[in-house]
């Protein structure tokens, strides 16, 4: 069985079951450095310290996948969020299932695909599946902020069913 | 009395009294995502957690001083690392002074800048003296891994004497 998943814009209502959209539109905000500078303020709910756990920051350069791409398997994070934000002004896309509570992540029904601008970041909270790193051009970067200590954070699932993304 | 500092090129060996660079040049890597992305991994010793704090990501947008740059104060976080990371490709500027120990920031000769490239964020370690962010183009944009939690994590000292930063 093949299916193919439509891709919507992200919106923080929209990704809100999953996490965080990290960006300046809707933050709070306020100047500092002598007005020089806005803050736009503490935009992830980061769940790092748990476990013995302590945030880390690390740099991802990805590149794209064949078209039309094929979701293979999904990942969660059960100790820590994991956050990411884009290092170029180029859109990227977002595929995530559930949410926090135990999903059949198999049924296409339960995947959400988003495209996410080049000013768009996102924290997927602990334990929500989510695919690897999507991207449209070579050598992209991401800034991530994800968690270090002792312990399993990984857990992986493959899809048994063909299911591809209908990026226009 | 009128002092203006040169500005060298940004390493990790001479930032490393004053924290860390964050780049993938030198940084220790790894194949994630089934080979599709390489991983620079954990660039920066953040240190967040002290006192009941944890780390928060926000994004800053600053805009350039006058030329020729007058350094007016400098400031330093008691309670928690900071980490910048450019979000365009442009060059930006650091003003440290001292280290993580005592040391009379007024003395231009304990006054160090750099000029970092848009592939190189910087964490500065708690405690270390610096300048608010300094950029060279309108609307330049950082993403930043502070701290958040109880007690003043902000200290600053104004100078006494005319520094200006020699900027080519």
């Amino acid at each position: 069985m093949t299916k193919t998943l439509d891709i919507t814009p992200l919106t923080a209502a929209d990704f809100a079951p999953f996490g965080e959209v990290i960006e300046m539109a809707g933050a709070q905000h306020f100047p500092i450095n002598q007005g020089t500078t806005e803050r736009f303020h503490d935009l992830a709910r980061l769940d790092l310290n748990g476990v013995g756990g302590k945030a880390i920051i690390s740099i991802f350069e990805t590149q794209p996948r064949p078209m039309p791409i094929k979701l293979d398997l999904m990942e969660r994070h059960p100790l820590g969020s994991q956050a990411f934000y884009p290092l170029q002004d180029r859109d990227w896309l977002i595929v995530v299932a559930g949410g926090p509570d135990p999903v059949d992540i198999d049924a296409p029904d339960n995947i959400k695909a988003f495209r996410a601008s080049g000013q768009q970041g996102v924290n997927y909270a602990r334990n929500v599946w989510h695919h690897p790193l999507l991207v449209l051009d070579s050598n992209s970067q991401f800034l991530i902020v994800d968690r270090k200590g002792p312990g399993n954070n990984l857990e992986e699932i493959s899809f048994t069913q063909d299911i591809f993304l209908s990026v226009t």
